[in-house]
Formats: C-alpha cells, structure tokens, sequence
C-alpha cells in the first residue's frame, strides 16, 4: 500500500534491520525495542489484521514466526521465554496498518510482565453474564 | 495430560464459562479476566506451546481465534480493539502448561497498553549488534 511504511521497508525504501527475509515474510527488529532481540514479522502481502488472512495463511505466518523466534532463542541473545503476539486496531495499540506480529524475547528477572497484565478493567465480577452475552453470537454445543 | 487443568476443564472435570467448542477447540473466559470478555482459545490436544504445531494445526487455531474475537467483537460487550498473543514458557509469563491464546477485548479509555508495553529491558542502543546475533543463526537473503 503506497503510505505503508511496512510496505516501504519492505521495498527498500526506509532501512531497517532486517533478520528474516523470504518470498513471503520479512522479520526486522522493532526501532523501540522492548526487550534484546524484539522483532516484528510481517507478511509481504498487505494486509491490516489477521482477520483478512484465511487459515492457510495464518498458518504459514504464525510457523515462520515460531521459526525466527526458536532461532532467536538459540542466538547469543539467549531469552528464556517469548510473549508473541499482535495489537488489532488503534484501540489495543496497534501503531502500523500492515499486520505485524510481535515476538518480545524474555529473560527471567526483566521485570516485565504477562500479555494478559496490559490492561486491568474488569474485575472479573460478570463472568456468567459475560459468558451469556458472548454466546448468544456464537455456536455453542455446550456450556 | 492426566495433571493439566486445562485438560480437566476439556473433559468437563473443572468448570469454566465456556463460550465456544469444537471438535478440536475449546474457547472460556479467563477466570480472572484483564478485560470484560477476556478469553482463552485452546487447542483439544494437548500441547504446551505454539512450538510443538506444525502450520495446519496453526493456521486452524489462528482462524478459530479470529472467529471468536469477531464473536466478541459482535457481541453486547462492544470491544473496539483486542490484543491476540501467547505468553511461551515461565519468563514469559505462562501459567497454564497447555497452549492458550488470550484475546484481550479493548475499549476506548481503559488506561491499558499495547503488547510491547508488557517490558522495557531494552533501549534500543545495539539494534546493529542484535540484528547480527540472530541473523547468525538464520537464512538471511538479503539484510
């Protein structure tokens, strides 16, 4: 897309430090990193979430990312433990419209915490009528 | 696995508010849930991390999550945002020794971040230097 920067970096045009690259995907570290190591995948293809992907392709991105990450976890950076992931939409964080899926290598005693510590706004008081609310647009076989 | 909870809650031994299953997929909200529709989408089999499926099993677990944000996304609850990712092995984070994807519903205003915002043990001042220690181990074609 011609106001991606995802795209440009994949044509060249803006620099980054690329780690993986094939046909398909392109791996490069991110430019604020959270942690040694911190690197986005993308798919070549633009698309803005994982939601336009169909299971084909979801599948050949999440192995390449499990790919780059077991070789970052066998590099000298040497994390113990990954948070991989992807922020869908402006409201969750997401700051590039090219679907790029984070893989935030860990290291024990980083002070860091877990994907499910980045927001604290329920507490958990409404979990049958949430559950309810959730099913009523889902196929549910049992409850 | 005989001591796994996840598992237990598969075979109906622990109780979960379940809001989707499948033959190979069961999909509950988190106990104690960041957010109001906080789910956790589980593979039937038994796996600990995204490591251990090969591209297929991936992509039919990815899909599968995205038809149950979209669910969420669908639902009363009104999420505007999710963050979709996968806490890998204890560092990271990982509670549960069964492979789970959290969906993170997000709403406008609720004071959380994105899933780079769970460290910062890095400045960013050696991105050459990474880059260079994990491109070691990786079939780079171009840099």
């Amino acid at each position: 897309m011609e106001d991606c920067i995802v795209c440009k970096i994949i044509k060249g045009e803006i620099p980054a430090f690329k780690v993986y690259e094939d046909d398909k995907f392109l791996a490069f570290l991110d430019i604020n990193p959270s942690a040694a190591g911190h690197t986005m995948v993308v798919p070549k293809q633009h698309v803005s979430t994982m939601f336009e992907l169909d299971a084909q392709a979801l599948g050949e991105l999440y192995k390449k990312t499990c790919e780059v990450a077991m070789m970052i976890k066998n590099s000298e950076l040497r994390p113990t433990g990954f948070n991989i992931g992807v922020n869908h939409w402006k409201t969750a964080g997401q700051e590039l419209e090219h679907l790029h899926v984070h893989i935030i290598p860990r290291k024990e005693g980083d002070g860091g915490g877990a994907i499910q510590s980045i927001v604290k706004s329920s507490q958990g008081e409404e979990l049958e009528s949430m559950a309810k609310k959730i099913k009523e647009k889902l196929n549910c076989r049992k409850s």
